[in-house]
């Protein structure tokens, strides 16, 4: 078999129409709105229709630290619920919608890899059903209700050098991160600094994601605070009255998107925020949904185990009420070799001592997923072509030494049949006796949470903080949001706040450089080092390879 | 009959369902795409497969020099087509698709109004189908192309003090009007003066509606000129190798969006160019396909005849090779009493005096459409509650005086009952004898091209230049754009570039100020006095007053 790109491997595929696949977890035709043939939008009066109906089972797909090119927990998602749906059992695969604007720079699709794939990936990848943009809209509804207050007199007194919310739009584009607004004289505006973020970073996104309905959705925008007044009072989007208008704009985005796994597994796929200063899961709504059409629901969560898995449990699970019954832990041979000192340049060689250098990094995971979250779990070894069989024992014996199974994931070549093993152990694990548990509790202060995560999570000894970090912790305290969760914007490239330590880092502190509210969303973000909230395109974007011809066949799209 | 807001109208309509709407002109359910229930997409090569189809008769609504608040186009296209649908005739209305930003501002929707309304009216002023999210995507993917570019090294010498090529926001946001953007260092882009416009404005936008399939999109997006090297050279699109990416963006927004009115007359809504810097016209694309499917089809060009309709024959029918059958030339009361010397205040009130004293207005177009476009007409007097019978009376007399019925249209209140005489006299007029013409030919000048249309069209004695503009007329000249037709941008409230100068001005010249190529489009801008290209909000905005319940349902849109 000759290696086919994505795109390719994609249109050979033989799509269902998507009432076929609704139908196929019982969901009625009149329940959902077609967009076009292979998408379809799930009505969110289906949760209150179903709420008697007992919960799948759900499993959490996440991985260790990471190499720059991801370990594959999408494509192994996939994979096993391929697997699952091979065996003939209900399963649902609930997903993060990829981000437009990455399409264009380096990184390609987001919808799955190989022959464990989500379709349409074309549509998929790029406007999808148009939530993105629909985020984008009531985000910018607000900054300009915000500049058009201060424009109009400023009533609120808001302090134009203290605004924190910014602008999104949902393309790579660098030259937007920081600029300066409303200039050239005074019909057009006042001038001060601001800044675009791409989309996926709007507080809007992470809102979505936690609401359970509209009226959720509506009065947590409403607590979104967009910056401060001259006398130090957080301003609200409530205080702009933009909520209403703003829900409005986001009246479909809420309801989650179905489409299909080349293998015709259902897939819902919903949300995105991204994993650093946003909790990085799909949507509560879509989690809960599919736990009622399915059986087994399969979903990830960004990034590594140390904050996709911990977000996913101490911020979603927290705030939905739900929790997993098992957890895969994603590796690849190459990020142990990573991991165990090897050079990037050098990851295809065969190295058996450098995966077993590694190791200590998947043991840390073992060991939080088990003792610190309380799940049973399963390690995946994501295969790639240049791993060798040796490497690959290495790993299962060091995890069979903690009392752990690892098996081979060969969904990425062969799909659903590469990860019936997996899928077998899954359903054995997830029926488990488990003790699961928050990493904190919400009446810990913030310095205590972050400690907790910190010592717990990361293995650090201890937490700093900046004088500028001090002083946040006290003002966020005093206005009464110290009883949120938190969310933790870290490097995903190690245990700790320094990318360049890899595998299991030990003795090291954690640095919280700055902290900031998301009350919309209902979290406190504590920054670690500089996050990119607006990435930049290489100097060859893909956006030149990609073309469509006159039949619409688009190619260089991944 | 209490008044209803035209929401409350819209949500007391029962709609069809798409697809038979689709099939009552003979749409194959496999030929379109469902966007929900109530929304498709046509497919664009039915323009292939119906290609030895018979074209339907062009009915083109144009105006009288418009007040703030409209003449009511929208209203009467669709009033006039929902009349010939209830006499049973197969016609289609062909419309332009509103801009989200107005939404929020002032203005409300844009999908006609009262009983003359497309629907679902709510879906339509929002997202819609998505296109004009895409149409910002691929105009923000250029910009950022362009500025990746500088920022790599700058191969192709690009003056950053040039670029012509702005962002585009579709949302009313003054603030973004003058921007400085790539501040804070080396690694965030190379500081210059940038701006954003409404989506509408977009050169895409104008693109997109007079591209013929995807590969002439994709030709056009190519000719796009961004701006200028630092030795003069125009840079487009093509250098960038952005026409193939841009133009994926656009695979489904170059689609025609097929909905329906409230009495159930399919309505094709597609594209939507700014009236001033574009030429103000839905989709060459979806007026062809409508004329496949239907015997009349009904569209209309934005604001008064002396913009719109010499807009839609010298650029659009031009480009396209169609031209209109008849004319309807809509006119209001109140829009005659204020050209008659009444103070917009004062509308209201019954003064048939000022109404005579206005009509020269009303001739003046009548004899451009006559004698400079070469069609019948019509003229419908769009009724408003407080019109009174002398008032109709009088505008009655004055065109039957020159040979023209006016006619009134009583749609905004009774919907095609409204239209029916006016429905039955197009039917008449359209197989009138016409001698169809341009206003200038491809083979003048720029400068004779913008003489006859100020001469002829607007009454003027000449054409002014600035230096400004005399330098722009050699370089796009030489530059080989000479042959291009022109968009001339100019308020719409005066024949003349003076909009306190009501009536029917004379003795005054045109000043052009700057002239630009939209070498995409395939137009030249001929920029009269300051354009308007990003509106701002009012003090208290709509977005405000709009909200929506937990059942979805939205009040204060309108």
């Amino acid at each position: 078999m000759a290696f086919l790109s994505d795109i390719e491997i994609a249109n050979q595929n033989k799509m269902l129409p998507i009432t076929d696949i609704a139908k196929s977890i019982g969901i009625d035709e009149q329940s959902i709105d077609l967009y076009g043939r292979y998408k379809a939008k799930l009505d969110i009066n289906e949760l209150e229709r179903m709420k008697d109906q007992p919960n799948g089972k759900l499993i959490l797909v996440t991985a260790i630290t990471p190499t720059a090119a991801g370990e594959g927990k999408t494509t192994t998602s996939v994979g096993l619920a391929d697997a699952l749906h091979e065996q003939g059992e209900k399963v649902v695969v609930a997903l993060r919608e990829p981000s437009l604007g990455p399409v264009f720079g380096v990184k390609g699709g987001a919808a799955g890899g190989g022959y464990s794939q989500v379709v349409p990936m074309e549509d998929i990848n790029l406007h999808f059903t148009g939530d993105f943009h629909a985020i984008g809209a009531a985000n910018n509804l607000l900054a300009a209700m915000i500049d058009n207050h201060i424009f109009h007199g400023n009533e609120l007194g808001i302090d134009n050098r203290r605004i924190t919310w910014k602008r999104v739009v949902d393309m790579n584009d660098r030259q937007l991160r920081y600029i300066v607004n409303g200039l050239n004289g005074k019909t057009n505006g006042v001038p001060r600094e601001d800044g675009y973020d791409i989309t996926v970073a709007s507080e809007i996104m992470a809102i979505l994601c936690l609401s359970s309905d509209l009226d959720d959705l509506k009065d947590r925008i409403r607590r979104i605070v967009i910056g401060y007044s001259y006398d130090g009072r957080a301003i609200t989007a409530g205080d702009l009255k933009a909520e209403g208008a703003m829900t409005v704009l986001l009246k479909d985005a809420i309801r989650p998107n179905l489409v299909q796994t080349l293998a015709k597994t259902p897939a819902i796929i919903h949300g995105g925020p991204f994993a650093n200063i946003a909790h990085g899961c799909n949507s509560v709504i879509a989690t809960k949904l599919a736990l009622k059409y399915a059986d087994y629901v399969v979903t990830e969560a960004g990034f590594g185990a140390d904050l996709g898995a911990e977000k996913f449990i101490d911020i979603k699970c927290r705030i939905a009420g739900i929790q997993p019954d098992a957890v895969v832990l994603v590796a690849t041979i190459r990020a142990l070799k990573l991991h165990g000192g090897v050079n990037k340049t050098e990851l295809s060689k065969e190295n058996v001592e450098a995966v077993v250098k590694g190791m200590p990094n998947l043991l840390k995971h073992i060991e939080n997923i088990q003792e610190h979250y309380g799940l049973p779990l399963v390690v995946a070894i994501n295969k790639f072509p240049t791993d060798t069989e040796e490497e690959i024992e290495a790993v299962k014996r060091a995890c069979a030494a903690v009392g752990v199974e690892a098996i081979l994931a060969d969904v990425w070549a062969k799909g659903g049949k590469g990860g019936l093993e997996l899928a077998t152990k899954v359903k054995q694990i997830v029926d488990e006796a488990n003790h699961f548990q928050f990493v904190y509790d919400d009446e810990d202060s913030i310095a205590e949470k972050l400690t907790k995560i910190a010592s717990k999570i990361y293995g650090a000894d201890g937490v700093d903080f900046t004088n500028e970090a001090k002083k946040e912790l006290k003002v966020l305290t005093e206005m009464g949001f110290g009883k949120l969760p938190i969310c933790v914007a870290k490097t995903q490239y190690s245990f700790s706040d320094n990318k360049e330590l890899l595998c299991r880092p030990q003795g090291f502190h954690i640095t919280v450089r700055n902290l900031k509210v998301s009350a919309g969303a209902g979290f406190i973000v504590a920054i670690t080092g500089t996050m990119m909230t607006m990435p930049g395109l290489p100097k060859v974007p893909a956006a030149e390879r990609i073309d469509i011809n006159s039949n619409g066949e688009i190619t260089g799209l991944f």
